[in-house]
């Protein structure tokens, strides 16, 4: 029997990732077909309500055919932020405008899916939360791309960028071999300040293909010279050389590789220099003194909204985790956030778990020495292991006239503007 | 009844496409349930045949699923080549050579899959064996990305990309609209004198999206100041703006607008600056001028071997090509190519046809200026009607351990070395 619960809230925070939406459907269906009364969606996440823009999801979420498109659409659906509240005691008022918005919404239960960030969120909003005796419950929802959040064995958002950045270096490096000439090719990969994304390339390697030949995290010091050696030795016996790299890798002095370069034209809106034109720097550097074709390809925003090719495994885990999210929430829970656990690798067994923000905030996970080669230049089997059951299967898109389809933003849109 | 067939050989040219192994598939397939005895392969085409590598093709295609993944296998199988026959009359050493390889292998059928280059090899070869006597017949199959092949309706392989081209634009378009930020994308798509490719990037406006701001094709002078002022004006009513523009775009004094950037370290192996960095050179001038965040995405060679992303009304075409290849040389034609010949629209009807490669050899088709708006900055609906049906339909890849299984190049492979 369906129980009658109170008013939900829900948002998006941080960067997209193909399979954010499933989350958001997790979030929204599970709540619906557990009693809740209301379901809205703040826009662009606790940034958009403190400004009190928010849809009811009803209005938009009409049928099963939306909920479907949902799960495939890219980008954050309710548009996101990168918002970090300040500390309680730094800035109360702003705590009691979130609470004053909430209150005359009648929300009980607010989820909130991202990142670290999104996490503190969580964690400052319910301690709030609990020091003014207010009854909303507070639940993170985790999401990256990145899979640099702790706690959790990883995060949804990884295995579909990994599958997409796997597929994309196979087919690159076929590519490479088309012509019967010398050529090194740059795969320049996201993550600022860990290797996992960078690391997904070596999932190239198979029966049918040999993989890239090498691979440079950002968490290992990337040497130049090193690497223009390297570079000239496979030269020297392959015709076709493809070399995965992060956009983050950084040299000794600690400087990024892309910082190095004269294209320094992107600075984004709070003034950092966008980390792009690594491979592209090393790909100049490479034609100039090794004297052969080179290709740089930045796989840029595709990763995180490639929603023609996301792994089945990963976007039935970012459902899962919203719908743990509230199946928590309406039990009880406060101050948490759904994590995966990994019960077996073979056969690959998961189950959702929940977790206190206060232990996870904050903390960057990344790829493990151990599962780096010893001259730092590619992941080793155990990273496969760990990374290869997150990519299986496939949920295919819902296409019409030969594209994608995806559910259109309609009145979200229009608010945006 | 299966007649008896002598020798064919068959080979690759120019820039790979996602469907150019489709036509391999054609060609041979059809060749051997014609009854053809020896099916070869060369390796990177005409140039390597100059070298005398060549593989028997029945020991590499050995199944009915070797063909379904030669299908769905991104780049050429074969190796391709970029070499121009010399005229008959500067260098007939060169023709003797080919014809003494091709006889000792008792060639009778040659079939070369390409562009405008491929088909003057057809017609120079073809000429030479008239000139003295040779029997074989020589049959030209079209594939190019770029849809600048004059005489046929349109060429296998830029459906696919078309296809992929339209699909990426959708999703990143929606990236855009992720944060509450004013954003400027610009997409850099291939195409260095022709627009097709640029072009499509139209197919993402749908009743899910608005498609991209502006399309620029190099077709249209490129004004950089009108540009500037345009993006301003677009800039101050909307958040997020999308634009594409091909790598080709050259500005009144016929200087590409790639090469308006310092970054010009990338020359090909015949000393031509690649063009690349149009589209980080535009973000950057508009990042500096404008004042907003700035994204430069470039779709790069994913454009020619996104073999996860096809079309199957184009790798059906492209099949369909090889086999009328084999089918028009086994009735005795030579000199030739095939060309497709569209029917209808709506329902689309696409038959195949012959073409005399004398009258094709060496035209590049661009996109009609009436296919283009008045101001230059979008396509018309006639272009996507055109196009539209090119990209009807799938054939997803067959996966195999989450990731796209490719027929691997097994000797072929070991030979390149």
């Amino acid at each position: 029997m369906k129980e009658v619960r109170g008013n939900v809230i829900v948002g998006q925070s941080g960067g997209p990732t193909a399979v954010i939406n499933s989350s958001l459907v997790g979030v929204y269906k599970t709540a619906k077909d557990r009693g809740a009364q209301k379901i809205y969606g703040m826009l662009h996440g606790i940034q958009g309500l403190l400004e009190e823009r928010y849809v009811d999801l009803s209005d938009h979420i009409k049928s099963n055919l939306d909920i479907e498109l949902l799960k495939r659409t890219p980008s954050s659906y309710l548009g996101s932020c990168r918002y970090k509240l300040p500390e309680i005691h730094d800035n109360q008022e702003i705590y009691e405008k979130i609470f004053t918005i909430l209150d005359k919404l009648e929300i009980e239960f607010f989820f909130y899916i991202g990142g670290n960030d999104s996490m503190d969120t969580i964690k400052k909003l319910s301690d709030y939360s609990i020091l003014n005796g207010s009854k909303i419950r507070f639940m993170g929802v985790p999401k990256t791309i990145d899979n640099d959040l702790a706690a959790t064995d990883h995060t949804p958002g990884y295995g579909s960028a990994a599958k997409y950045i796997g597929s994309v270096t196979k087919e690159v490096i076929r590519d490479g071999l088309v012509y019967d000439q010398q050529n090194v090719t740059l795969l320049e990969i996201m993550g600022r300040n860990a290797g996992w994304l960078t690391g997904a390339a070596a999932l190239a390697r198979d029966e049918d293909c040999e993989g890239p030949d090498m691979i440079f995290l950002p968490e290992i010091t990337f040497d130049i010279d090193e690497f223009m050696k390297k570079i000239a030795e496979i030269h020297k016996r392959k015709k076709s050389v493809v070399v995965a790299v992060s956009e983050g890798v950084k040299i000794a002095d600690g400087r990024y590789v892309c910082e190095l370069t004269d294209n320094i034209d992107y600075v984004d809106a709070f003034g950092h220099r966008q980390l792009t034109g690594t491979a592209s720097f090393l790909a100049g550097k490479i034609s100039k003194e090794v004297g052969c074709k080179t290709r740089a390809i930045e796989f840029n925003s595709m990763q995180r909204c490639a929603s023609h090719m996301v792994s089945r495994v990963d976007i039935t885990e970012a459902f899962q985790v919203g719908g743990a999210a509230v199946k928590a929430a309406f039990e009880g829970e406060t101050g948490k956030m759904i994590i995966l656990k990994r019960v077996s690798d073979d056969p690959y067994i998961c189950v959702t778990d929940i977790y206190d923000v206060h232990k996870v905030a904050n903390i960057e996970k990344k790829v493990p020495r151990e599962w780096i080669n010893e001259s730092g230049d590619y992941v080793t089997e155990e990273f496969l292991n760990y990374i290869r059951p997150l990519i299986q299967a496939e949920l295919t898109p819902i296409m019409a006239d030969g594209l994608p389809r995806h559910l259109y933003y309609d009145n979200v849109e229009k608010r945006l503007k």
